[in-house]
């Protein structure tokens, strides 16, 4: 009789498991059921605010696989299925109300942003950003109000996309930042770098502001921003706010959750201690390589990972997710930023001793028409040299270098011997020194001194 | 007393010594004379075509310091100065008749084109294009002669680069190379990709074609190429030939080259065996760090980082040239091009056993403005799965996404390793799957099948 694998929360780490087991046992041997919230599956959610700025056309475009697809691959996807508790002992999940048995199950029931208390925040033309439907409704409200003052709090990743999607849509934008500089992900002179291109594009960045609250009109809209700062008009407030893990479900039903507030798995995805239970995708905890800690990192691409992995488990093979190291790269407005590793404040929070070292560079040959310019700043190890993070920001090109160093984070390599790695030269691609290898010598110098 | 330092050859890696010698000692403890055949010191060859192609207007722009500045940092260059003799035990050269006395020397003398024994192929019209000497040559042949037909032998990285820089001008193009494919560093099913673009740009590609000889008119100007499938008129020919290392002068005074043609050195540059002598540049010979043989690859990425290891070390410091793992990257039109490691004949003739994979993927992700493709191919040893070698060919970021590879090559990664790679994502940037993770997920399919 066939196995059933039951898969809770149909994005992208819960359809990667389903397709990668599928791909290695048919349907006589493993019956796949996968129970979905909302009404799409297998979305990007990271292409919202380009959806949203108008530079994608179709929110299809960021559907990757639908329901009905799914299904056309013998995997039973229920879409509008809220999963209220997992029965261990009885190996079955109650989704809508009915019971389901299982003996595989796949948690990925992704994060969930983490909303303040402030008064009037659940008022209409307040928005989050973390699904297509948060997409729609900042669609709709942008027309129903004509909106043109948009006030988006928080300067992470998503705040700083929207405050740009929104300039594109021709309204007026403030974003409002608690730290004294946006993109607390990198060190605060590099922030500054961003904060900097985001003036030169119109958009009224205010920094260190705390908000207080919003204010509501009759009819439940917010109008206005109150903030240790004064107050800022607004026709919609999109959140920029983080997310953590979603792990009521798996911790009432007395799975391990761990000191990140993820679910606790091992290299291949399972949970330990609970046969044929895994876990993936934003509401696990993972290896930090380089602080070798349990961390939680909401993107895209460890979803994706962690997914396959746990499918190719479920069906039969052998595959492992070793960890990661903070790698995340974005655009705001002409700027391309990038992170691996770990900033100053993280690197002292491990406990390491560390120097840094900053280059500015051209992206390619100085002569070669369309040169830009970027900035890289790299942490290594006190005494050992051991390559610690680094931040980039810049022209185009900038970002895509931090692969360079991730995979050299990836082997703990020292900075010293980054001076000689052999990357790709030639004038329309990078300068006869890489800003790479600029910035691994600067580094290296630094460390001797 | 202060020591002497003679440099002799004053482009990339000589110039690239001085000026490392010339930060650590002053002119009190260490003379610096360096003698130049030519006019011009520390340019960018990699940019003549560039130059000749007129995406770079002046001739200067590709110049990084003049005689005249290195002077400024006391460094005594002396152009049209040609070495013609080294005699190690009375440690002097000879340069233009005259003996210099040296304490440390530094043989950067470079590579040379290998030149076939064509009839005709001293004819005027006829072009290498190695120094900034002729890329002036060129320039003044296209205006004398008004020329309209250009046949450019060798479809390598400088033939290729050449066919664009004369279709750029409006010349009528024609590209013969002796394989069934241009670009041979690429595998031939790569270099198939490289011949349709270069055809859709209107150069004539003739393959499989072996120049018999040139035809030179009255006045000595070649006018016709001859080859085994028929005559084709020119009124300038670019040689796209390979060089090899420059080492008569080190030879005849009895240092040790090695069996690829290059001079031998240690890590450090220094020449074994003989006590202040170094060499460093396209004249030189290192190892290859997956084949783990000795190799020669003229390029000025490696030219600076040795001469700047010389440098250091003359200068009391302490730096290694650690080898080279064989990258290299181009662009042809409006494709890029790279590769690193060992392609197919490489790999066998190294005696490993591979599998490959090759993968078709965008560059950023599919619902972006301006998303392209890309292919990229991996070569893997069977059995441990390592990393032997890659090549990409595609749109716009697939040229140093070969870096990505380069580091892992470096670190002797496996693909299998290489799939949980944490590169960067982000919609302008890359697909979820960045294309070298679904390339490497398909080299390890391939290693385990």
């Amino acid at each position: 009789m066939a196995e059933r694998l039951i898969v809770v929360g149909a994005d992208a780490a819960g359809m990667s498991a389903a397709s990668q087991a599928r791909r290695r046992r048919d349907h006589r041997d493993l019956q796949i059921l996968a129970f979905e919230r909302g009404v799409h599956t297998s979305y990007s959610a990271c292409g919202i605010p380009y959806w949203i700025g108008g530079l994608v056309e179709d929110q299809d475009d960021l559907v990757a696989r639908t329901p009905q697809q799914h299904r056309e691959r013998d995997i039973d996807v229920r879409t509008g299925h809220t999963v209220t508790a997992i029965d261990l002992e009885r190996r079955s999940v109650t989704a809508n109300g009915e019971s389901h048995h299982f003996d595989q199950l796949v948690i990925a029931t992704g994060g969930e942003p983490v909303l303040p208390d402030w008064p009037g925040i659940n008022g209409k033309g307040v928005h989050g950003v973390q699904t297509l439907d948060d997409g729609d409704a900042v669609s709709a409200t942008l027309a129903e109000r004509d909106a043109r003052r948009a006030v988006v709090i928080g300067g992470g990743y998503i705040g700083v996309e929207m405050a740009e999607a929104l300039i594109r849509k021709g309204l007026q934008v403030t974003l409002l930042e608690r730290s004294p500089q946006p993109m607390t992900t990198l060190d605060p002179d590099m922030g500054e770098l961003v904060a900097a291109m985001l003036e030169k594009f119109d958009i009224d960045v205010r920094t260190g502001v705390t908000v207080q609250g919003l204010e509501l009109d009759d009819e439940g809209w917010a109008r206005t921003v109150r903030t240790d700062a004064g107050e800022f008009a607004a026709d919609i407030v999109v959140l920029g706010v983080g997310t953590r893990p979603r792990v009521e479900l798996a911790r009432a039903a007395g799975l391990p959750i761990g000191p990140s507030g993820g679910i606790v798995t091992d290299r291949r995805m399972r949970v330990p201690g609970h046969e044929g239970i895994w876990a993936a995708g934003d509401c696990v905890e993972v290896r930090h390589r380089v602080t070798d800690q349990p961390t939680a990192i909401p993107l895209g691409t460890h979803a994706n990972k962690q997914g396959r992995v746990a499918g190719i488990n479920i069906g039969g093979g052998y595959a492992t997710f070793p960890g990661v190291v903070g790698t995340a790269v974005t655009k705001a407005c002409d700027l391309e930023i990038a992170r691996t590793g770990l900033q100053e404040k993280e690197a002292e929070k491990a406990g390491f001793a560390y120097v840094t070292a900053k280059i500015e560079s051209h992206n390619i040959a100085g002569y070669y028409p369309g040169a830009e310019t970027m900035t890289i700043k790299i942490l290594a190890e006190k005494g050992t040299g051991r390559l610690l993070g680094a931040q980039i920001v810049g022209g185009s090109g900038a970002a895509k270098r931090i692969d360079v160093l991730a995979v050299a984070l990836w082997n703990e390599m020292t900075v010293d011997e980054m001076t000689g790695l052999d990357l790709g030269y030639a004038p329309p691609f990078s300068p006869v020194w890489d800003p790479v290898l600029v910035a691994a010598r600067a580094a290296s110098d630094a460390v001797r001194k």
